[in-house]
């Protein structure tokens, strides 16, 4: 039902999805309008470029542009006739809806997309064919959307190991206020008072303040974008976590735990309603190794050398350093079941290995 | 200088450290009050019993019990003559200080201390070895304490592969509000707005949420008195983060972009502060390149190589790799200056390089 696809737009999600469709056996159009992009997505094996191999509508166009520029893309894929179904990936859908109609996009095959993956980087080097595995993947038919769309769009995401989930736009508004955007303000406001510290404050930030400010990394362009898009109901949040954190504050200063106490067990509670990723079966679950790794030219093309000598694939690397010190920690993560392998020969070799 | 040592509380912070002296040889003897605690850490080889073994003062005593509980918990192990020094790893150190001075402890041999790591999960059974490894851990020496106690306290520190940071004792408290505290407040109050959620919202949640409101899930009652006892320092952030909170959502109201723009902005300042541990797209010194690697075993090995032919070093290095596909993305960080370099040699060796 889906064997044919057009991207348009190569950044993260549009690339992430086409790998997906790519690993299924989908015939993968990609079109960007920047040509660097463009390549690096052909690069990867993401597909092929629009306008070269088979002519004709595909099955789907996924319209994968930030919000603002959904409305005129779509209206454009739709005029050129490049596929029988669209969609699209904005992370706002009530004012992407309404632009579309007031620009006279067509209605009944165009399916309102959310697929709930992303990474605080950006572009194609950053996609990833299973960023969806195992996530919602939000659908949002307006009263216009002929069902078969909406069928076509649920293959999709499944094609793309989601889990697709129709909600009304209002709601998914709403909730990805919740979830997701207000949440990114909050990470922004932490990340914000990092400025106000010295050297030495930052050299005693551990991973708590790391995890929470990750996604204040992200671009923020596309931020700014999202949260004016969805203004009102990230508004309603913001004012309530504002609220909840001034009461602790005036709590703190006058002595009196109970506000404190109400907040930390209700974080708790509500910590406790997260469902835990679906899909997680499939997802693959690597072992990690920490491996002391002087900081000096080749150390870490050696420590490869004698991983690629034992056999091991190293599937993802992270580099710790300690400032100050000559020495770095590689975190590299490897099959489980060669974990033992690599371990001895690294040890053999000389490396200090800790699991 | 340090080769025997005492530690009083096995909970997870206790055992860590005890499991890091032991794989460097230090004679560790334990103490808890909860017997089970006791029994799992000597189970798990953090040590022997207190009381077993050999007799007299050891090296350095390390209290590892709440923040609450030291000051009375240092004047026992004191009044019992367990160690020639002692130190604590409380996440607060002016009011502990304090209330030890107030209970006649000997501030002499006492180095008030902190080290930097921690998990989301409690007790022996969650410690590790490696808990420490490239952590900063910050001495808080009183006016009275010894230089030859700070000494033997660091080298206790860097036993356990800690970065050790002498720091000012009020420094030391508005740093951690700045980098521990008052983010767990911000994570809670995030996560306590998941209670307004229906199921549909909580499904639409991915990793930023998640990781945003991780160390919410963490003991309250612990928390809770961390929070209590820094509570000025404490305070005063999370009024600056409620205000920008509120401001942002009164802009969002509004529709002016300014404030909120501002506010992503100095969010991604902020978190680019960060040191180290942050990877390659947010450490700003750096030049990244983006390099195809088939996904095969050596693969690495000969990038770095040819990196190290070329004469650079590879400071940062990142994979991203889509599971399934035959190749990944690798993301070298490199000092500006040779990015040009490293940029020839490898498109000169056959590698797909990307800016």
């Amino acid at each position: 039902m889906v064997e044919s696809a057009v991207v348009v737009g190569t950044g993260l999600i549009g690339t992430s999805i086409a790998l997906a469709l790519r690993q299924r056996g989908v015939d993968v159009a990609l079109s960007d309008r920047d040509p660097a992009a463009l390549r690096l997505a052909c690069d990867l094996g993401a597909g092929r470029r629009l306008g070269t191999g088979p002519a004709g509508p595909a099955d789907v166009a996924v319209i994968a542009v930030p919000p603002s520029a959904v409305p005129a893309a779509l209206r454009e894929a739709q005029e050129r006739g490049l596929a029988r179904v669209y969609t699209d990936v904005a992370s706002v859908k009530a004012s992407v809806v309404e632009r579309a109609a007031a620009l006279g996009c067509d209605l009944a095959g165009y399916v309102p997309g959310h697929p709930m993956g992303g990474r605080e980087r950006q572009g194609p080097g950053a996609a990833r064919a299973d960023l969806f595995l195992g996530r919602s993947w939000a659908l949002c038919p307006t009263a216009r959307t002929a069902p078969e769309a909406v069928k076509t769009v649920t293959v999709l995401a499944e094609l793309c190991g989601a889990d697709p989930l129709v909600v009304d736009e209002a709601a998914h508004d709403r909730a990805v206020a919740l979830v997701s955007h207000a949440p990114h303000a909050v990470s922004a406001a932490v990340a914000a008072r990092l400025l106000d510290g010295d050297t030495t404050a930052l050299a005693l930030a551990g991973q708590g303040v790391r995890d929470m400010t990750r996604i204040a990394g992200g671009d923020p362009r596309l931020w700014r974008e999202i949260l004016g898009h969805n203004a009102g109901p990230v508004a309603e949040v913001l004012e309530r976590v504002a609220a909840d954190l001034a009461a602790a504050a005036a709590a703190l200063r006058s002595g009196d735990p109970g506000p404190v106490d109400d907040l930390l067990e209700r974080g708790r509670a509500g910590h406790a309603r997260l469902p835990g990723k679906r899909g997680a079966a499939s997802t693959p679950d690597y072992a990690v190794l920490s491996v002391v790794v002087p900081d000096e030219p080749g150390a870490l093309g050696r420590l490869f050398a004698a991983a690629a000598e034992a056999g091991v694939n190293i599937e993802d690397v992270r580099i710790d350093h300690s400032p100050g010190l000559p020495l770095g920690v590689a975190q590299l993560s490897v099959a489980p079941r060669v974990q033992q392998t690599l371990a001895q020969a690294l040890t053999r070799g000389g490396w200090s290995v800790h699991r």
